[in-house]
């Protein structure tokens, strides 16, 4: 329902005295941009967004995304007076330890922040993620009539456009129709570093529509045309929508509207005074404007009858088998139901890649929440899984084209994730791993379920170069708290860690796999994969404990027996995984460890960390830097990864020590 | 000067055949971009591109960027053709060990290689960085008659057009009015997993106007039509240009033209063979079309005397004072008249990042060829330096406004560097580092002289949280190969990093810089940091060794003076970089090295990799994981950095020993 202007000034006041309060008592935060979209956070709150605050997870509420996360007291003001449940305690708290309303919105602190944003253009790849998963699961639970039909609404700034992040999910977005998606483009002329005409000239509205989207340009404080819009963005369903709205940063502020000096710092108290006065909001901090609660009480009024009345639809149009896929999607699998009766054949090498592809097959036909893809590398990735449906002009799909973009796939992959129903992965080459780690990181972070199909995973990659050839990012990965990355050290390997990535359900997984065939070595012992490091051949009073990963494992496992025809006994453990190992009982840990005793560390890639487990005195059969363009037999010579001199070098440690 | 369609056929063809014969020998590699591209190479290298293989670093050179790295035997070929010593057993070596020929253009191998590609996007983004340099050096030298005068060439693919980096790049590049652009597009509406229709569907001609480009659209197979656009294009003075050229993948390939299966494998020695007959080229392998040679020939008589006319030019041209500010510019600058004759204030407590903005505008001064900046973080990285000019709209300037593109600006940094004359420097928060860690790789791969400030280091960020506060970002940045990772402890230590990264001149330094003040600590010892690690406190049979770095070093002084007061005895050792450290004799080394002796790591960040110093059984008083929304000193006694808490960790750790 349109709400007067008269209201629609007193929420958007509030927003602004709020912000100007929160910012200036923790001495910390960003009170322009607030104040610059708080006509359009007044409209969109109070008219548009259809949500259920007693029901955050509600699956068809309308996202709002604040992808310009540094104006995170927009969202926290409209949190308050939605009735999330957020007090104007907690806005006093505004970035303080352990309070519900932090520096920028993060999902998992505060009720009703959809994603965590901060990092610009994050946010508006997962919006698109988002209506991506919307238009997924309305594509396939619509047949009775709209039971997923909501909208995905973000406020986007300069910032999320100049990151070339927001160009390839708004290409993505145009390619697929995303008409859910409605985007307000805050655009307020100011960066930190002045005007945005400092560095920035693009004609947005062009650009847009190179992309397909339908585009809109108004007065970003005016409430008509804010509403005008929106409603005719809404309308459109075929194509996302953004609406380039001009607005005044820190508006309202009598001496620093329009200034960049108002982006990242207090106004200062007597600006706030000032604008205060201005704004005729009377002297009091953290004032509520009288009647604004009421205005939210009445749309939570409206919103609770469209909630109840989707609830109803809902149970009568999702029923019987659609009733039992619904809840296929919404419930977590059994793990042990997924494990295949039947094993890899144990005769035949296989790469590890190889052995996600078919193992990814089986669980399509499992999980149906699993859906993914690759960034144009489905072929070598081994992620398209034929009968299953694909992406394409105008349409979602269970099999993803990401195109060439990994940096939004990431993202878009947490807005799937953040939605609800759906286990995203993605895939590329692990070296193009750099390309996507903003996101990675927010996930770990955020505790999303995400999972990464990394192949390619060292220099056995071979001819492509080293431009190809991760030898860092095994270090550069396990770096990240809260990822869980995985080695898999044959075909049974990487089956137990496509389980245990479907199992677990508090952070982000990822999947280092190989190019080249690998012989089966682990067999039975493989199940020794949940616990992230097990050995995978034993040897009582062994002279030295080979740890490994990966495709060094068949090999440590070649030079071990190579040993022993020297009397040198050698046990090696399959490490797959440290995250997984660090959460072992200690007991079970130490068993694994060598404390001291002879120990080496042979794997692709560089050492950097192996030490924690290995100690700081162990061999490391290790990459030393880059690699190079060759086949992979002979850069193994090359860098010293053949059973001949992982042998000899371990002979020679043994008999050093 | 125009050559005959037949020769330019001839060239094509040649490159068409070697690039099938090469790939078809390594068994490996890309066949079907140079033939689709070979046309468009032929028109290129055989008419317009202006360069001197006896003299390749040649500062007027036109640059031909191959940003669609993978059809690197396209460029091979060219280089063959060209006179660059490359020959054809070279091209027969393709994609083997230590040969002139890798699987992507490496420009540390091949002479003639303009940049390192492969990674896409990356090239495209190189491009306007030499575009950049070649504008600032051509503003500053040009004022007696064009100097600097030449065009950037690059062959750009759909990958490339993807990827956000590409709109990063085309947003800045149109923006300062890069009239030497000439870029051509290699739209063959093909990628890895099929047709580019499957996930691509920009309008590029609209996409790349909105970015305020020169766009054409043409036949890629058309020797006029190629004539035509590049002609226009280079008398577009005003705009970069982008020539959109239809071209079929694989060209003169029966029955593999069109296709994706000709993208990354052989085309089989049979649809060799057919493809040679349907091209008329013969039978033979790595055959060069007669009369190829000789048309090459004449070319490098053309380029002879344009370069031989530069050269004089130049010498009439480049006189007295401004002969002795260009040596500036192409000579390497003595490192030790740049230190600063006084220090910094030694009783004024000053963030590193403060203390490198002090020393940028000093150097600044000294170091004509030392420009850069940041993206859109200029006030709180302290990198702009006033008085130096500023890029804007249609201008360059010493002082760059990247906008908020951190990965445009890590690769523009390396075309900058692969220009000559130019040492950039780029900046952003540490934490968005993950945006730009493509270029920062491949700056690291090429031994190229690139400087990253990077402020904000570690959860001393504060109330900005966790998405702001690097944990892992210093073991991340450690783990690239031949990137040297400098974290000064003060004001000193940050002036010794900076003329170590100007000293460096084998590949990129990285300063990690805080947020907050810190005390001066290090004074005249400061000058250890050329040594990686020093002891910066001393005792005699100390009880414990404190690593620490960056502002973590003067929290261990005030810890050891604590532990001193409670009997114990603490050597503390400013570890400012391990790269450097690594680099010392080993002598050095393990005088620094506690070599089993209770040891202590007090860093905020990540303990990983620490154990190779200090030992496994180390106490690490390091970040466990991520940080959280607070005011600083709030969250030091959250995570235990303070000297009451590192000193009674410290104590009970030295009495457990």
């Amino acid at each position: 329902m349109p709400v007067r202007d008269e209201d629609l000034r007193k929420i958007a006041n509030t927003i602004r005295t709020l912000s100007m309060d929160a910012v200036q008592k923790a001495n910390s935060g960003h009170p322009g941009m607030p104040m610059g979209c708080a006509d359009m956070g007044a409209v969109l709150w109070a008219e548009f967004l259809v949500h259920n605050p007693d029901d955050p997870g509600w699956i068809n509420r309308d996202r709002f995304v604040l992808s310009a996360g540094h104006g995170s007291m927009l969202l926290y003001s409209l949190l308050h007076l939605s009735g999330y449940g957020l007090t104007l305690d907690d806005i006093r708290n505004f970035r303080q330890l352990h309070s519900r309303t932090p520096g920028h919105p993060e999902h998992y602190v505060t009720p009703g922040v959809e994603t965590t944003t901060g990092p610009l253009g994050q946010g508006f790849a997962n919006g698109v993620g988002m209506a991506m998963a919307s238009k997924y699961l309305s594509d396939r639970f619509n047949a009775n009539g709209p039971v997923i039909d909501h909208t995905v609404y973000a406020i986007v700034s300069d910032g999320d456009l100049m990151e070339g992040i927001s160009s390839e999910a708004a290409s993505l977005a145009g390619h697929l129709g995303l008409g859910s998606i409605v985007y307000l483009y805050d655009s307020n002329d100011i960066s930190i570093e002045g005007s945005t005409g400092l560095t920035f000239s693009d004609d947005v509205k062009m650009r847009f529509e190179a992309c397909k989207w339908h585009v809109q340009k108004i007065d970003g404080h005016n409430y008509a045309e804010i509403r005008a819009a929106i409603t005719a963005a809404k309308n459109e369903k075929l194509r996302p929508s953004l609406i380039i709205a001009r607005t005044r940063i820190a508006k309202g502020s009598p001496n620093l509207e329009g200034s960049e000096a108002s982006h990242g710092a207090p106004l200062g108290e007597k600006e706030v005074g000032l604008a205060k006065r201005a704004l005729e909001c009377g002297d009091d901090c953290f004032a509520v404007a009288p009647g604004a609660y009421d205005i939210f009480e009445r749309r939570r009024a409206e919103l609770k009858k469209i909630y109840d009345s989707w609830k109803s639809e809902f149970a009568s149009r999702v029923t019987g088998e659609i009733k039992k896929e619904w809840d296929a999607f919404f419930t977590r699998p059994d793990i042990d139901s997924l494990r295949p009766k039947t094993g890899f054949d144990t005769a035949k090498p296989m790469a590890t890649r190889a052995a996600s592809g078919v193992m990814l097959e089986k669980l399509f036909a499992l999980v149906p929440g699993l859906i993914g893809g690759s960034a144009d590398l489905g072929p070598s990735n081994k992620t398209f899984i034929k009968g299953y449906g694909e992406s394409g002009a105008g349409k979602m799909g269970r099999n993803i084209h990401f195109g060439i973009r990994e940096h939004a796939m990431g993202a878009i992959q947490n807005g799937m994730a953040y939605y609800g129903g759906i286990i995203p992965f993605s895939a590329t080459f692990f070296v193009f791993m750099d390309y996507m780690r903003p996101p990675m990181r927010i996930a770990a972070l955020g505790g999303l379920q995400t999972i990464y199909v990394f192949t390619h995973d060292s220099i056995f990659v071979g001819e492509d170069g080293p431009t190809h050839q991760p030898v860092e990012h095994l270090a550069a990965a396990r770096a990240i708290p809260n990822l869980t990355v995985i080695r898999p050290a044959d075909a049974d390997e990487t089956r137990e860690a496509w389980l245990y990535a479907l199992a677990r359900n508090n952070g982000p997984t990822m999947l280092a796999l190989t190019r080249q065939n690998l012989p089966p070595v682990c067999g039975e012992k493989a199940a020794g994969l949940w616990k992230g490091a097990y050995v995978v051949r034993d040897e009582p009073n062994p002279d030295i404990v080979v740890y490994s990963s990966g495709s060094e494992v068949a090999l440590s496992l070649q030079a071990a027996d190579l040993l022993k025809s020297r009397g040198i006994k050698a046990r090696v453990v399959s490490f797959a995984s440290w995250e997984i190992f660090d959460g072992q009982p200690e007991e079970y840990r130490n068993s694994i460890l060598s404390h001291g005793k002879p120990a080496a560390v042979v794997e692709a890639g560089l050492s950097m960390g192996w030490e924690r487990y290995a100690g700081s005195n162990a061999l490391f059969i290790t990459m030393k830097g880059f690699g190079t363009s060759a086949p992979a037999e002979v850069l193994a010579e090359e860098y010293g990864f053949t059973p001949e001199k992982v042998s000899a070098e371990i002979e020679a440690h043994v008999k050093k020590a």
